[in-house]
């Protein structure tokens, strides 16, 4: 009889849905140590929380997000709210010897994040986590297989694009995302993050500082009828309310082994609806990656046979790869919340075992200082600034 | 309060686990009119059944599937066997009273297709689907819309290529679908099945004749220790036994429309893991998928501007497109497992509302007509034969 | 001192203008062993001719292409006729002791190339190649140079589609291309004559049948003003006129070595402009190409290590490459008419070296006994037709 | 009778080859108002340069430049060396009355095209156009017409990245192109330059300043034999000797009208051969070109219907596209010198019209400033840097 995991979850929005849906998908597909028993869901609103509960699989359900810090049936608290209250959550929860799970960004400040991370270090019996899902993809914890195996030698080249476009129109409205207080940036920290973690996480090196622009394309936009919700859209009545954040970033970086690196976050390029695009350039070869085509990983080795060399479309849906042995036989693609399902079975693996699952908190705060050092450069004419810590 | 909808299967490898993480994940994204309730699986094997029970989330377990058709907690059969049961199973469930989901091809042969139709007409108060599950990829459904929208005009040529490789290896060992007798026939009913199914259905047309070939390239193959099994690995001994189906199919056809097609079947085509290539040219334009690449349709418009024709990569990951709305913000694509859950979707509703689901038995008749025209042509110099019926 | 090697071009229009810059073009990039000199142009109009003549770089014109059969200052007589001319001129030109270059497909009939090829070998001493010019690809040839090196092994699936779409519109009107009696068959001969040849040239082996139907989708079109021009395009004045050859090919067909195979020619397929894709799938590896994208070849090779496997984009502009060392740096890629220019540098060298070079008027007579039986079998009932000689 | 068009080139060597090969191609193809006469190449070195001459097509040769600018049968002076000459022989041209058409990077610095722009204003009556020919490549020129036309709206985000591989292997040798004497910078002026041009040039628009890092991964390299030879391969027998220019850079900008900018250039983008990428988004719509696939324009436009929207894979073949229709049936793609041919027809078409042809000196110029902008930005900690002017 495999033993019992209890969990409560904090938020019930989208993020709320993807991990839901991973924690009763992982032990279909993967031999987990322990069982997931999703014993209580948390929101802001009774009604709207119950039935979230019901649809959602979780026991039980609550306006309290502290009240699962007492509940002997809650072994690990998962957190999936906006980013202004992930530090005093995680906190609360690691004091209250709950195992925690949090979603990216750690935080909205580099204040926040280090608290996190002490809070974190002050209980290494408990594992706490946060959310960079997408370096589970398979495709992209094959890049990173491929790079820490030495296959593509030295990095000298890293290139992380986020370009996303459901911003573009200037009638789309008013959303959390946009509001600094909640989200403490905006394509930044939302999109950007991502690609930031997963260029250190490919890499296995990290950004030693930036160069950075950001700009605001659409400074004012339609106020939405309910202002949080998951998409925001709804009747605006004509009124209209500032963009806090930031539209796009781009900016350039060094990595700690040398490398150039090149970054860009937008909701503004047309056409491209979830285009995560990482390619690293090394001395031996190169890895490419766009979330585009997901299930697709190209691969350049220089030491194939002159006449013969070019990018490889490993289409990661084999037994050899990571993860994809356990779903379904070769060929037959994964998609977005695969990822998350993946981040369930490690961090699984990880309470079982004891042993702290990557990304930790301390990958959390290394991403936090890289965005607040792009903010800070962007801020002094797009001076050089070094990442701190 | 939601009404339940008892569902029991018989089978519970590869297609079991499909159908099972479909039954589950339906009403966690899409608001079913029933809710399906998991009652009881069947399977060969007491102890491996009940394990596989408890592992895809079935109530009970039972080594004799006409078990089933008695108990008043199932409504419906969801039958995941190889071909050479399907009859039985399905004509004695629709005799108990109860809707069946069969998986494709229908059955091995016409004749036990013909009796299968018999059934389902003869209780038209009864659900009777057959599992072409790849209609429910949200790039195949958007591309029935376009067509059935008149958007690529009158059909002048349709390609159906179904391309693996995973039997290139001479090594690669027996199993069940490899014997005649169990299976029907090789790639040509295992995966040539879909793509003629996705041909009509894409078309809303039928074959009216073919002109085909057969081959079979590794007569004698290793016997895996345990014949029968998923994947069929295993310690041959080295003892060896012969191959008794088609390795690869391939016909040229005719839509009853008067288009020309063309349609292959393989698990010879080395790097090609799963490539369903679709392609309809009509005389407004054209789509193009290739399962590969699954969240994309290509879409070419012949009324576009002159200079700005081209096709057109289309992301099927959009609220406007079939079923993806229900799923993640735009832009997060979906896996092979996806297509199942549709179907639970779509077969849920047309059993609360009393309508039958495409595909139907018939539609599964249709198929195997051509599969029959298919083998008879290549039995006989690859003579235009007609599809019957 | 380079010797001269004397060129009579009879015709002038499309495929003229394209070998009279391959002519002009290949010494400059590539080190010929003879110096071609442009010595005359037959056509069938003075003035036009002659125009051709000053603009495409040729000394004298003519409107007598027997002319050329006399001059001393021609070596070799370079036919760009449509078909129906081609046995004639050659068979006169090999006669009078001139090389021969002629235009694919080498004739209308079998009967004609049986004579053209017969007439080559009563003059060994001279060279007789007939004009499959897309072997000179550089992507082609080195598809062809992997698999004669055995690298993807013995050959199980070749797939050959030309997929135009220029004849789509009803309203596009006639032109000698569609008139059986000049061109003797339509896509089938035209575009189909390509993917066959490249089919056999690349695997090395023969078509030995073919189960084949042939379809014409415009029946009648208008008449243009000039019958018999390039384009065919002009006033058509409300006349119309039957189209006497095939619109479309498709065709099943089996290679000497066992492997099945594909084909398909139309004019039809919207949004594929010119679409030459050829796979061949062996027991080693893949390779596929479209012309398309006419730089990249891909190239699978099973050997590679598992995890790592995939096609590889082969970008073929690098000096291990065939032809493309002679012009651009790596990465540089060529266009259509470069075939032609390789095409006359092997010309060259092998009139200069006294070796037959390839294609042989033999081999131009294989891919008319493939015609044949492809227009046999298609009326009769696409019964399996072996392919003669 | 066409009149004629003297040109002299000075240099022989890569570019000499491709103008070489441009200016008698360009009458074969387009219809000129001035026929081309090939009358003198000037190079260092009078066996060699006498060789190319025959070569390349030129009725004479010198060893001394200057002589062409005494020459009455010279109207026009084509400049293919390296940089640090070009304004020595651009501004005696000019003022000794002739025609220019001269490489880019238009020099080596700002002060020197400062002065060469001044002799151009000087000149009025003369045409001086700067060498960037992918501009001329169909599928940038058909870009750059969509956005002039309105067609994606107002600029928000451009990426110009042009990634190279052949400096990745330390023991690749040095060359000219390493010699910051010789060629004014390293990546950012021979490559990255093409990116800066082509991005103002499609999006009509300026940069208006950047903020750049420069990095230099291989100190040190073989001495080749022979250097300064077009690819710098010998026999080093040991001796090294530094790099003196950048291997890559990257940069972020401002576009006049307030859009976004990324830039990188790079010789040690493994994989990648020749790789100019360069996408724009708008307001309405994008346009996404890679050289290596050079043929082919990705297009988006926003307003096609909710669910049919996506990028199209615009085949730039066609009539309607600018050049092609000179060329080859529809289908037909062209290859990379194509562009220079575009230029001498354009560049012959605008010294008969006297109007002058972009890209004038003055746009070479402003390329020159960015290029200025970016090597003081890099040495001032990546700091914001106005682009001169």
């Amino acid at each position: 009889m495999t033993a019992r995991l209890g969990v409560g979850m904090v938020g019930h929005a989208f993020m709320g849905l993807a991990h839901s849906h991973a924690w009763q998908t992982a032990p279909r597909f993967f031999d987990l140590p322990l069982h997931p028993d999703l014993a209580v869901v948390a929101g802001r609103d009774a009604q709207r929380t119950a039935a979230a509960a019901q649809r959602l699989g979780w026991r039980s359900s609550t306006t309290d997000w502290r009240e699962l810090l007492g509940r002997d049936d809650v072994d690990l608290v998962d957190i999936c709210t906006p980013g202004d209250t992930h530090a005093e959550i995680a906190i609360a929860a690691l004091e209250a010897g709950k195992h925690v799970l949090c979603e990216k960004p750690l935080a909205n400040s580099v204040a926040e994040a280090e608290a996190m991370v002490a809070a974190a270090q002050a209980h290494p019996e408990l594992v706490a986590m946060v959310g960079y899902s997408y370096r589970r993809v398979p495709a992209i914890a094959l890049a990173r297989r491929l790079v820490a195996e030495g296959r593509i030698g030295t990095v000298r080249h890293a290139r992380g694009l986020y370009l996303q476009d459901w911003l573009s129109d200037p009638a789309t409205p008013l959303s959390w995302r946009l509001d600094k207080q909640k989200a403490g940036s905006g394509s930044l920290g939302d999109i950007g993050a991502h690609v930031i973690d997963l260029v250190q996480f490919i890499t296995g090196e990290t950004l030693t500082g930036v160069s950075a622009q950001l700009a605001t394309f659409v400074a004012e936009r339609p106020v939405a009828a309910e202002f949080g919700g998951l998409s925001g859209v709804g009747d605006a009545g004509g009124a209209t309310g500032p963009v806090t954040v930031d539209d796009a970033a781009v900016f350039t970086s060094r990595l700690s082994g040398g490398g150039l690196a090149l970054f860009e976050a937008t909701r503004f390029a047309l056409g491209r609806r979830n285009a995560i695009r990482v390619e690293i350039n090394g001395t031996d070869g190169s890895i490419a990656f766009d979330f585009e085509d997901m299930n697709v990983l190209h691969v350049y080795d220089a030491h194939d046979p002159a006449g013969l060399q070019g990018f490889r479309r490993v289409y990661v849906t084999e037994p050899e790869h990571p993860y994809t042995g356990s779903w379904w036989p070769t060929g037959h693609g994964l998609g977005y919340e695969h990822a998350f399902t993946h981040q369930v079975v490690d961090l699984v693996e990880a309470v079982a075992a004891g042993t702290p699952p990557t990304p930790t908190f301390a990958d959390g705060l290394q991403v936090q200082r890289v965005l607040d050092a792009v903010e800070r450069s962007a801020a002094d004419d797009a001076r050089w600034t070094p990442v701190e810590g």
